[in-house]
């Protein structure tokens, strides 16, 4: 399966493609859409769904995953921030992909193996467990982090669903 | 010009179109998006997503406005509505149209006269600006006093421009 994790973020909305076969996984591509700050929200929407749109019309994944960002700022920052969140979602329904969401600890419990994992853990094992792979940036390291959780996740349900198919 | 205002919401998110020429306002349609409960966030977006364009593609105004909404709540619930609030920018930006956005007291200091009116008087006077009108339920009667709204600060911001000119 092709997974793409989008990380979502007003100003830099990471993308990271990966494929899995099994505990193989292959890296296809990392990027970050970016909007311009001195836009109107609605503008910058737009170009993040554009960008994102072209990722995925580019790269055919078959599965995708979002970060459930929660944060403790102010409500205007989180309302913008979910606006952000709302087009990560969409694009790849759009495409017919089904969306998985996943908790930040959710995504450190899989990629590290421990839910309260830095960030420079998690890249530093997004680096080991795709050799060789160029990341576009933080953003990208983290969307990359989303893909790996829900290839693991994605293949522990399907494993699930045929032992319980072969009972 | 004919204005869209959408007043954004997961749930229910209502639409208002109306024609504004001068002072004269006429009420055009209006009416409720809306999403199944029981779906997942991308599903219920896509749902959301689909059903403005069409109102858009039917009716085809040359403006928007969207409320700035501010939660209380917790940031889950602001997260969510954040993202609805996305396709509530996002639909128009598509079609090209400009999108305006008002805060709750603009919108009701427009249509009222005062920026804390009760719901109910701002529903009283949307039904007195537009006679006759047809109201689908308390979101599309927001939707409509920030179309009503959008269209006073779209005039006088096309007088003030009118007026510089002409000096």
């Amino acid at each position: 399966m092709r997974v793409i994790g989008i990380d979502p973020g007003l100003r830099n909305l990471g993308w990271g493609i990966i494929e899995a076969e099994g505990s193989r996984l292959r890296h296809i591509g990392n990027g970050v859409c970016h909007s311009d700050p001195g836009g109107t929200l609605a503008a910058r929407l737009l170009e993040l769904h554009s960008q994102l749109t072209e990722v995925i019309r580019q790269y055919r994944p078959n599965m995708a995953a979002v970060e459930q960002t929660f944060v403790n700022k102010d409500a205007v920052a989180t309302l913008k921030l979910g606006s952000a969140r709302g087009i990560a979602l969409l694009v790849p329904a759009q495409a017919g992909l089904q969306v998985g969401e996943y908790a930040p600890n959710a995504v450190k419990k899989a990629v590290v193996g421990v839910g309260k994992a830095a960030k420079e853990q998690v890249d530093h094992m997004v680096r080991m467990q795709l050799p060789g792979v160029q990341i576009a940036g933080p953003d990208a390291a983290d969307a990359l982090a989303i893909a790996i959780c829900h290839a693991f996740h994605g293949q522990s349900a399907q494993r699930m669903a045929l032992a319980r198919g072969a009972r």
